[in-house]
């Protein structure tokens, strides 16, 4: 028996398309060396319920399968699978809770990212890239203990006031979100990218601020115009 | 039907050769870790025609394929593809028009250049293989906003006035162009290189400078005697 | 003739099992980039026997087998293979010796981590992960040249009054504990890791601390609750 | 017809050998990040005549096989193969007449180092590494223009008044030596390593040094008793 015997044929079958889709993602974190170890993950919400998919606990990324995810309903209570969920978990299910556009959600420990969130310094917009993904500055949230609901009060209470898809969260590292868990792993990908451009850039020296008109044309542009 | 309907044998001949040539030379941009995710692209000139052969916008480099590549004219617009080309197609094109020596354009967001380049400070030619390659610093680009002929514009001005392939467009990232489309690729990684290796001894303290005389024998022994 | 004859079948049949699997997590080290050329070592104490498997000295990690591992008692005296154990072996012998709970050991000269010993500097605890893994700062032991018990015994003093699994080994470089070799594996990753997060961070300014009292339920819950 | 023709069948013997040796140690270059594109070299000296095995030039390093490995004589001037020998040949070939104890010699722009080499700065010895390795300092040689015997006469020069088996030409890059091809790509990896090592520890302050005794006594263990 499972929890999922309560829902329809079509739950089952997006449980099986979400499972094989966050598998295969979490790939793309070791490949971009975002993560060590079993460190790292990646969540989609369903479409066709209140649950989502999310990697299990523990897991090296050599051993992930399909069946190995886990899945979860939006409190981030385990509703099918072997395993126990990521210790992340209820961040996800929060972020879930209370941004209804949101499909995707990641986390790594990914290094410069992780370097900004220690100084608790937001990463500055000076590249053409952080101002179509990002389109300003890639802020920092709150410092918070897990165990309840503080990190994913700092991530939503951040993001809400940002058009930025990623919050470095402070002491800990970057959380990312997506209308899927494909834009989520994205902007995982570019908020490490840009944190360790910047953080070069600056190491000799101050980058030139773009100005904010200048950052508004080129995020329309990439999101909007560009068919993003 | 499409728009090389209206060109020879020769130039669809040409057209399969170069759609290979230049979605395998992709291949070279995340082996030298250039790009991240779909950022960065090659391409070439036909020689038979007023037309060149380019990356699609938006596709991974693990799905690049001699077919997917798109082919345009030297306005940028699409001739012939099943997907709209990149982004970046505009700068290529003003490139290709300006500078009919140029057959190669390459174009990436590699970190260290693309740190400099947020500073607009060039690299200094501290290093032999920088004499060899570049025959002096690599230079920089003015901010420009893509949608115009601004980065094609500030790339050609910046180049004409210098003997480096390479131009580092401000606060945006490398262009490098070449006789062909590997020796574009070929500047695109020594510049990131040299950049790199600049970069770091800086960060201890003042590299050595190269006489300007010197620059000069080794720039011109690389390129001429040495037979490149 | 081999020095394993005078032991009984379960300890023959644990040598076998350990030798693959301390073969295989040697293929960790550079994997996560924590050695070239042949430099590191993994060792595993018995449950069955006073003995460990330890890599051979001098061989490559595309030439480690099995077979090529070599068993050593607890004063590092070869009793089983073909070749000379590592020249770490005295070392990871005095901690065997000396801490009973202690059944594996690694040794890297990992470049984050070896930088910082080599300006004999504890990392500071400013990450969620480093209190989730290490309680804390990573402390340095003394300087001490190999050749008889001084490195093992700075080892064994320095990780007795820490909660650390890692010590920097002042101009040399980290030696990680664990319940097992898997579990120093781990251990010599993450400590590579946070050494490298907090370096980046530091260049750019001064990293937050975590209050202590943060530091100790972050690594209470990971230890005790999260069931590590 | 070849200049080999003149060589009896145990020269021809081990051309073979050495051709073959000589391509597979190419590929230790890029699998430790030493090189980029075509650059860097490594050639061996025969024992049974006086001539050594070389890269050709321009070659990549995914092109080289034994067949398009070089042979020169002492002066450098090819005596069979298909291609041009590298650049660097003249080098090499100085190196082999005037240190005859030398039977290979590698040389890259591997990044760290060559960062020292533009400064013009040894990079001290605060690793007990380094010690075992190198025996001290990691020494600089001058700047010198390729195209006579500048450079072989720098490293020569450079290297007969230290223990390192690596110089770094100033503005250039490393050369390394050794007694035969294998131990001179070895220590073109550890002197990368090692000048990595130290420039992130200098990053944040001063390595503490190994005083001369225990350099003296970890160089005499490493390259005696340890029978290296």
């Amino acid at each position: 028996m499972t929890g999922l015997d309560a829902f329809g044929p079509e739950v089952h079958e997006e449980v099986a398309r979400v499972r094989e889709l966050v598998s295969r993602l979490h790939a793309e974190l070791p490949r971009w060396e975002l993560v060590v170890w079993t460190a790292g993950n990646v969540s989609q919400r369903l479409s066709t319920a209140d649950l989502f998919v999310i990697k299990p606990s523990g897991v090296t990324y050599d051993e992930l399968t399909p069946e190995s995810m886990v899945v979860c309903d939006l409190d981030g209570t385990l509703v099918d699978g072997d395993r126990s969920p990521s210790s992340d978990t209820a961040a996800h299910a929060y972020v879930y809770r209370h941004m209804p556009e949101v499909n995707g959600v990641v986390h790594t420990h990914s290094t410069y990212a992780t370097a900004w969130a220690a100084r608790a310094e937001p990463v500055p917009c000076v590249l053409t890239m952080m101002a179509d993904e990002f389109g300003g500055d890639i802020p920092i949230g709150p410092f918070a203990l897990i165990g309840d609901d503080s990190i994913g009060r700092g991530i939503v209470e951040t993001l809400r006031e940002s058009r930025s898809p990623a919050v470095l969260m402070q002491n800990h590292g970057p959380f990312t979100i997506g209308k899927d868990a494909k834009a989520a792993v994205k902007a995982a990908v570019m908020v490490e990218e840009v944190a360790r451009t910047v953080h070069i850039s600056r190491q000799l020296g101050d980058p030139l601020p773009i100005p904010q008109e200048d950052v508004d044309r080129l995020y329309d542009r990439y999101q909007n115009v560009y068919g993003r």
